[in-house]
């Protein structure tokens, strides 16, 4: 196995190439999509996808269409997310939002153009493989576990419960529904994705599953906690944004050390899942703990 | 072959069956989905779906998933081009649009969760296919044509052009750009994908291909004549938009009698077309004629 770079290098080389070109017409619409995908980030769902695949014994390089769908639902995601009908964020990563720049009408469709391109180049991909049938199927279960994950019982399920509990009261229950579908569902869909590929069996899909869930749940806490105590340009986003739209948040409501002892208690377990497969799940054991101690 | 409306009727039983159900704390996402979806309207792309399984000799039942897929696509399509940022529609098949009774938010939410959803059923189609390998390989293949055709490269690339054409004059070369996307893509997909499904052969599909582009350029000429002639009551919509919004519109472009003649002409030429499938073919030539004569 690579180590994070060597992942994230692979990805941010081919994130624009897998980007299939359009008619000169609409170079516009291709523009739009490429400035929000290209705009950086840590690219962890896509590293994740690479780093299971290679985990599970797997060529990274074929599972490379994958990680670009899931990096592209990530950012249509969030180019969503940033509309002045849902979070209204003038900027991202420390850039004017898509729709900044390209007015609504375009980041709409932009947003649309890409979870529909994420879907294209999976099934673009599984298309290609007839002659191996074996192979064929476990590559139609990764874009199986992509979808699903993404979609009504995954991401656009935590996105609509984080906005109708807006100025509610939050349960802890009501957070972790929230957290595991909006946050945790896009993480466990690239690790999935990417053991499929790699052809993991059955027993490590299921520990990986969970190591997901636990990570997923730290990773949002660290996120809830940065909100309250981050540093603005470090996070190239406008923070302290779940105090003024009254959204559900971690730090909030159990209390900022509370909210560490969770996270650290998740990212433990998360390791202790791990160590079982012994050095050859460093990266895993690392990246908990790297997601930890993040400071943006 | 049946009619269009057994097609019709088996869609309509199964349109919110498919629609999978989500979790109580997001309850209202499924309801704005489903409040677009059993909102009527004629129903053509899966019907052409099944109606193309069926052509095919394979079993409309099979093919149920990819008509529910191509209508929720066609669906999310509506919601996202009604908002205020789009084409900001109050009023579509005669009831109050997405927006006007969810909001913004959720009808952006609503839009993405259909267009996840129909990926997400094909692909769990596909998922259980496993032991049949060559079956498996087509259902890809039809949802890579539901999914190309609906994405970057056909229908959003239209509504791109469309939008960006808006207040500009227009020649006919654009007006094709635009009609083949907007509108021949999402005729051309349940096409293809039908064929794939009930095991037609290539030849077959290049000609049912060069149909659907006929048929889809005479569809959109006679939305465009419906947009300056129709009746408002009998659409379910305000018309005269095109004019209202500077959109490129062919019965504006070639005056109302040319675009008749083209209509009729291109709908002759489709009907040729399938004349030599002699009986078996009736549905879709019958099919065109009626398009020609729509009055809603």
């Amino acid at each position: 196995m690579n180590n994070y770079d060597y992942y994230k290098n692979m990805i941010e080389e081919n994130l624009a190439d897998k980007l299939p070109s359009v008619a000169p017409q609409v170079q516009v619409l291709w523009d739009s999509m490429n400035y929000s995908v290209k705009s950086g980030g840590k690219r962890l769902r896509p590293v994740l996808l690479l780093a299971c695949a290679d985990f599970a014994g797997g060529n990274p390089e074929e599972a490379l269409p994958f990680a670009c769908a899931i990096e592209y639902i990530h950012t249509y995601s969030l180019i969503h997310d940033d509309l002045p009908a849902m979070d209204d964020d003038d900027l991202r990563r420390g850039n004017p939002t898509n729709h900044k720049v390209y007015g609504e009408a375009m980041a709409i469709l932009a947003g649309d153009g890409l979870l529909n391109t994420a879907h294209e180049i999976m099934l673009q991909d599984a298309a290609g493989l007839k002659e191996d049938s074996e192979k064929l199927h476990r590559h139609v279960m990764a874009a199986l576990e992509v979808s699903r994950n993404a979609g009504i019982h995954g991401m656009i399920a935590g996105q609509v419960a984080d906005m109708e509990n807006e100025g509610k009261e939050c349960s802890e229950e009501m957070l972790n529904f929230i957290d595991s579908n909006k946050t945790g569902a896009l993480l466990k869909a690239p690790i999935l994705a990417g053991l499929y590929i790699g052809n993991a069996p059955e027993a490590v899909r299921t520990d990986f599953e969970q190591y997901a869930e636990l990570v997923g749940r730290a990773f949002q806490i660290s996120d809830d906690i940065l909100d309250v105590i981050g540093d603005e340009k470090m996070m190239g986003k406008k923070l302290g944004k779940d105090a003024d739209h009254g959204k559900c948040n971690y730090a909030t409501v159990l209390g900022l050390e509370a909210a560490k002892d969770e996270m650290h208690s998740l990212t433990e377990k998360a390791v202790a899942l791990m160590e079982k497969y012994g050095d050859s799940a460093e990266f895993f054991i690392e990246l908990a703990h790297k997601l930890e101690r993040r400071k943006s």
